[in-house]
């Protein structure tokens, strides 16, 4: 399956900046990366990186500057359904969890992640198209329905969990098996609990 | 399958105070309870309760006081396995959500919840016992190895999301198919979004 990978190779997890320089959030995003490719090609997929500007990276990358929202309904509007987006930011997945994504009978299928994002989605239908702006999943409930399909929903923690702020590192740590939990391990951080809460520190 | 459901009778939900008042608290933590019992047993499960104290609910209710994972160890040590456990703040559970967390071969199954905690569990030894304590998915990954055991660990965002915090009662919102989201929209809750974020209003 042809699957979609949107990058922000400019300026990448803005919301780590209090634990990550800006160089270390450009790295660990590629990490992320790394991560969510190797378990998209494992789980048989043809990932192609959309990102906002050139990287050197082992997979076709096609450059586009605009907002994600534009980027990603341009590639399903010229590509032959089926077509899945994932996002890059996903390092617990593993090649099982995206064959189970792939493998989920229905016209749309949604991933849905914390706080309403939709984390990863497959679209057997020409006319589905995503508007990633606040809770999306609700939208993407709504865009299917337009177009007469009912979504169907993957259940999983693993695709569920972006990683955005420093308290999601935890996460990375907890569950991660690939490249990124590597990345933070070499680099000092561990987990760390404080006034019953689960972070980390490094 | 018998299944132990925890349920702090007495001030549950303390997390939740800056939206909800004491009454309107174990209120909403009964509802999700009410799910939690239905997903158990639209999945043939057999619920039993253990509350800090007696409540009146359609399923069997043993009383125990004290802290969580005292009690929850005396129930292991005298139930003959297969036994699960299943936290009672779980309302984005379905049917085929625990379904699915019976099914996993595997003598000891996790289902790891945010922040490294530990949702729901199913043993099948004999000598499985838990520590909530902090980051306790590690702490069964542990306890899991000290018997032999492998544990697996079940994928699922919907085992995976307690809801502790204010903001987790937009996954409510967004998700849930029970009593609990009904409760919230019933008491004028809403998802609202502010600075990018999304949380809910009343």
């Amino acid at each position: 399956m042809r699957v979609f990978v949107p990058f922000d190779a400019s300026d990448p997890k803005t919301r780590l900046d209090p634990v990550l320089g800006t160089d270390e959030r450009l790295s660990f995003a590629r990490a992320m990366l790394t991560d969510v490719l190797a378990a998209i090609e494992g789980a048989g997929g043809d990932p192609t990186v959309v990102a906002t500007e050139p990287i050197d990276i082992q997979v076709p990358v096609t450059v586009d500057e605009r907002p994600l929202q534009d980027a990603v309904n341009d590639r399903l509007a010229e590509t032959v359904v089926p077509t899945a987006v994932v996002m890059s930011d996903l390092p617990l997945v593993t090649p099982e969890t995206i064959d189970r994504l792939f493998s989920v009978d229905g016209a749309v299928v949604l991933a849905p992640g914390r706080s309403g994002g939709t984390n990863a989605f497959v679209t057997r239908h020409p006319d589905f198209r995503v508007d990633y702006h606040d809770a999306s999943i609700r939208d993407h409930r709504a865009i299917a329905a337009a177009i007469e399909v009912d979504p169907v929903e993957v259940d999983s923690y693993r695709l569920g969990t972006d990683i955005d702020e420093p308290a999601d590192l935890a996460e990375v740590l907890l569950h991660g098996e690939g490249g990124a939990a590597e990345w933070l391990r070499e680099r000092g951080f561990e987990i760390a609990i404080a006034d019953g809460r689960v972070g980390v520190e490094r």
